[in-house]
């Protein structure tokens, strides 16, 4: 029986390339397997919108709301076709219809193709855990890229069981993370099945891969090179580009899509995110999923410029490198969900989580998705959300969401404690005694250093 | 022999009246004296410079550039009065003229008063260390006060030994954080001194300081008190009043002293700030001391609106509180210093470092300054900032400090390891063993978990 | 109505006679709760058992073995009575009869008196939990005393419910950690209770209370003080004692009670301990509740003399003392549940676990034994324990508990990986990669400091 | 000109016969560097002395004591030769005299060989930062191999220099954590040597090198393979073999050398260690160099059977392993160190260390010895060290190093805080304050909570 290859596919060059290639080099079938969780992009003016039949719609969205109405966006989108291929990871977006991935696939050589569905099941898996981190990789990223890889190599693992497949394949080069968090997320949830990287493995360079798709004459425009490499998805937008690898050079405005200028002026825009258990569940008043809070937010916080990030990257493969990220709703959210934490969240639990969280987003950064430890760090993170219910309101302007009020029946803010007026409940005298006894053991040390 | 108390003295009604209240309470005589650590405010258009005697500048500034012109403002302020005082901690700003403040001091009834400028020795032995630590307290809050409480209390003791003082006073309540770092500081310098606290420990509450002023016709104006409670030094400033205490409420823009509004479209104004071994030594290529780089930032990056705070934070007498600060100067430090370090330090030094920064902040914010692990600490930050240095270029704008480029002679970014141009230096071959033994751990756990 | 105290009562003098000091001083009438955890001791030579009426027993215990067979021994003990009172927290054992206990509350005072048995509970509640986390507060100690507060605070604030009390007593002093563990435990369980402490808040003495028993004739031996002052419970014991107040002087045989001297010659033994989820549910095969475990471990373990421990310890109050423990059942536990984890538990959580331990030791030992933080270690805790499972061989003798062996279904020991012997499955290819990139940021970082 | 390896060698089988090989494999000249650091063992009943030329002792020990008397034993060793040659990692001890290894190396094809004897460089600059550091990986094992390796890498590297070397060689298996010790080592300190490694990368097996070594006729003697694989030098002894895989099996008694049987009853021996800063500088008041103190607490802790670990241990290269140590001196080294630091080391610090420790130890295990975060972290534990001076009595004796006693000038141990006698200074008053703030923010969750 002939072995087969399950391959993450986006439809671009080099995966539709990679399914002959890979066929070549392993005389295994090959399976194509395309995971939408955003790849279409979450652009302004209308663009977020990216058809998608219902094939891969298993997952039930918006648990933490079960009476949210979920108003998904379903019609054909406008939006135009945007840059995105690049040599960073040789990874393109998905193209617009599930069926044209599907032909497209099928016509380049694959046995099989599937495309699912699968960004609620994204926002509800992957970024809403990221929420309650509040996680920001070296304090900045919102790990963008990182929560996509475990969601897409979930997909491929139920695929390769699904049509016997020993192998699965990914598109990335052999210099970043993403290809880390792919294999180490498939060992992790299928330890028998291999990986195989046809950039990597296989030397598919992007030459040979245009050569190979002319030769072959494969359906797939081989156009020059973008300038670009992209990596998006409904959570944020990574941008690389030769200019940008000098370090000293500033971005400019053309590379950016989910966030416009934060320096033109415009009017200032106000939201009340509510959260139940630290998740986002209402925008406004009104319920929403995850995904829609998300979506949502992308699309008012990126009108004010919110969310774009630049900055010197510590990969885990040991090199630093200069990335640029957009990230509008995934910012806001954790801006007002850090808030939301600081009026719900008792003192000592809430410095311990700082340190899981950071913890948390190393791992999760790293590839490390699907370990031991990630999952007992989601068990003290869940339970930290406990009580992370309630209102925030923001004011998003200028490239800033600004936490201006909370409101939330879980507070541990004690007016009655705190205010300074007349009639405030603190004992003062106790503050005498706990001074004493709190600075106890560095007076004792004192004593003697100052001998 | 007549008992001695040192009294921080502020030169504002509370503790002018606390001189002849100790006096009064302990049989005491009464030593004031006031450290000036910026209190007179660094507010925009020239208001900043406070005259200052010669006296207290026994400190030498600027050793991390001894090459440096340091030009401080000596002349008198056109400042105008600021609404400082407040019932937060019974803290006022001091009087304009050192001069002034001691002649208020002994007609008020102390039988010695001193003035010390300790505003380079503040910058240099308090302000640096944060920014070396990157020290955001609940990853916000850039310890401004926290800070001026050691610097402060480094003067008492020396003016409790140099005057055989056996007590310290200061003006704090016994409901803030400030109480802890007074006194925690001053039984770290000299565990033998006692501190007594009128507003706590002697029940002197404000109508009745206001009714022994006027009782004894002290020559202090008993004002209304102002709405605001205001603490302020060159590296920020804090703002407490009655409706912020409703943390539904926002800000209004009229406490704000240090920031203008950020909303307000401007021109944006772009800095290079040079670094060496952590310490800012440059701006634009002009030499400065620590001083002189936050209070230029501070005038720069104020009237661009950033550095504004408004959060829910941790009180470490267990109460939660609403804070409002502007650090206009820290925050555009800080975040030029984060960021030179991404470029500088080495990947795991960094990761470790974040958890030392945060326990750094938390000792600080607790009053921990002098205590033995914050001395520890110190060893761990200085040693990773050894090679944190170069330049980093900022736009300031609309409330944000966007670093735009960094240049560094010990820069870690390689552009031949992480470009994706041809000719690249990565050995793309060996990540496939990196993954395959990184990743081993996890997947003899998965072999086992999915049985 | 008459306001009601709950008094956490031992039978002993010191808390016999408060009933009667806190009536006079609150005016309240007070309700006596004695709540067993095994203060009657956990000696050798049969003395362990303390007959136990069955009222207290509302705690299904061994839930992790349900089918395990409960053998609790009940009858009347003969062991002889020890010295137990002293004045470290003036804490004295319980008398042995629950009947005895009551009858001597009520004869001195109170208006009710209840002893529960709580044996089974602190065990599985409270000893468990311990084990699980490996908890050793400074490396060292198993946390005996600070396990039992909680497990007694439950039982004291559940009382002040049924008989309607708003002030809760005990009676430790005021230097030691036991009333921070008290008054924490209480608030966090009952924020709107009251703590009185009739040593520490009304100056009682021990001579004072030595006269007021006198005086009312109060039915309680007041026997010359004992040079120890002990605490015990079924975890373990600990004696302080005058002359181990200078820390050069050495422990004398005479004060230990739960071992023997481990320097005698004496034949080894063997035992294996079986665990599900971290939890202890057989010995050598034979199922036993937790409190089994710890009982009859205590018994073999401590033949060999096991678990002494010396020590200078960090208290909560901000001074060093220095403490002798006993903990034979606690030590032979522990060790055996470490060696499983380093079986069957993954690296990078092991790693992690550790910094989980120390924390939750250190917040145990400073009573947060019902705070959020602890709350959210323990999730984290029980998902690491999920997988230990398995069998555990030790050597008892000398001193020394040694494990020889390990068996586990869920080890994730690979022979086939480890071993040296050829047929091995290790890739060596593999490791040069690994090395290459796993060294790579700090060969970048020593090019640079080399330079 | 012919590119040179330095090789880092034993004199045993495998690295003699890797001379050759590397020879054929690279054609370049190998040059053959031999490090003493104990490798010829630390064996009971006189066999520790090996005969060392002078040539190596550049290294001055005893910085820490200058006033020492080095007392170093230099006479012929009547050791028995032992078993030392294993499958682990291929290595092998020094044969017994340096001009024999010289010799051997040049007879098999070295074109240079160097000998140093590096024991007290190795004690001085390896074992006492271990020490100061407390370092046990998982708790357990104290780093033995782990220590060894960054300081013959120095030398390596200094040779690689001298004599204008390449390469580096090694003759680590590539499923062992010595092959990244060594290249991680090599790397950081000379970024721009290659590593080589005739076993991993050559396919040298045993079986090959055997026929290699008899048909070049190499003077070496090939004899069957030893049962044990064995690294050992002063700081400890690693033992593998082929029963010990099976994790269920007990080591036996005869893999032991360096302790005896600690069942067996004999006489206990007492020692009083001195320490300054951290480091052990008298024995029972003899002044001892570092080097002196682990050699004769090897000596007298081994006769008592103390030091002996047993243990499943996590692998760098991601497998667990089984592993048995002796460590008879660095056992009771760090035993006393710790008890040292519980009196002398304030309790906040003391909290800290714990997680630095623990990392330090990570770090070191995983051949990060030369990495930037090493190195901060070695500031804070010297910090923390400064005042860890006093003296510790211990009882050795039946496999355990008890601690019985402790004086310090350094104590913050203070008899009259602590004594429950009268006459305490402590102020039990200010307990009833600390409790309530303390314990303020867990009652204010709990409100929350329990509403």
């Amino acid at each position: 029986m002939t072995e087969r290859v399950v391959l993450a596919y986006s439809g671009g060059l080099d995966t539709s390339v990679a399914i002959g290639w890979i066929a070549e080099e392993t005389s295994a079938e090959v399976v194509a397997v395309a995971v939408d969780v955003g790849q279409g992009g979450e652009g302004l003016g209308g663009a977020a919108g990216v058809p998608h039949s219902t094939r891969g719609a298993q997952h039930a969205p918006s648990r933490h709301r079960p009476k949210a109405q979920v108003a998904r966006l379903r019609g054909p989108s406008s939006g135009t076709p945007r840059a995105r291929t690049g040599h960073r990871e040789h990874r393109t977006g998905l193209p617009r219809h599930p069926l044209v991935i599907r032909k497209r696939a099928l016509a380049c050589g694959a046995v099989e193709a599937e495309v699912a569905d699968a960004r609620d099941e994204f926002a509800d898996g992957y970024c809403l855990p990221a929420i309650k981190a509040n996680a920001l990789y070296m304090d900045r990223y919102p790990l963008v890229s990182a929560l996509s890889r475990p969601a897409i190599v979930k997909h491929l693992v139920a695929a390769a069981r699904k049509h016997g497949a020993t192998i699965v394949a990914h598109g990335c080069t052999g210099k970043g993370n993403d290809q880390v968090r792919f294999e180490a997320g498939i060992v992790a949830l299928a330890p028998d099945l291999r990986c195989v990287v046809p950039v990597r493995d296989y030397a598919m360079t992007r030459d040979k891969a245009i050569a190979f798709c002319e030769a072959r004459r494969l359906p797939i425009a081989t156009t020059k090179k973008s300038p670009y490499s992209i990596d998006q998805n409904v959570f944020g937008r990574a941008v690389e580009t030769g200019f940008l690898e000098d370090i000293w050079n500033a971005p400019t405005e053309d590379i950016y899509e989910y966030t416009r200028n934060p320096a033109i002026p415009r009017e200032a825009d106000e939201v009340v995110i509510t959260f139940e258990a630290g998740a986002p569940v209402a925008l406004d008043g009104r319920p929403v999923t995850v995904l829609q809070a998300i979506k949502q937010l992308n699309e008012r916080a990126g009108a004010q410029g919110i969310g774009r990030i630049d900055m010197v990257e510590d990969r885990l493969v040991g090199i630093k490198s200069r990335e640029v990220y957009e990230a509008p709703g995934a910012i806001a959210l954790i801006t007002a969900h850090q808030e939301l934490e600081n009026v719900t969240v008792e003192r000592e639990l809430a410095r311990y989580k700082r340190q899981v969280e950071q913890r948390w987003g190393e791992l999760v950064y790293d590839g490390q998705w699907f370990s031991p430890l990630k999952r007992a760090l989601d068990g003290f993170i869940d339970e930290a959300n406990g009580h992370v219910t309630g209102d925030i309101r923001m004011t998003l302007h200028g490239g800033r969401a600004v936490v201006t009020g909370r409101r939330s029946q879980s507070s541990l803010y004690d007016f009655d404690l705190a205010t300074y007026d007349t009639g405030d409940t603190f004992d003062q005298a106790a503050a005498k005694g706990f001074i004493d006894l709190y600075s106890l053991s560095s007076k004792i040390a004192a004593r003697r250093d100052l001998a």
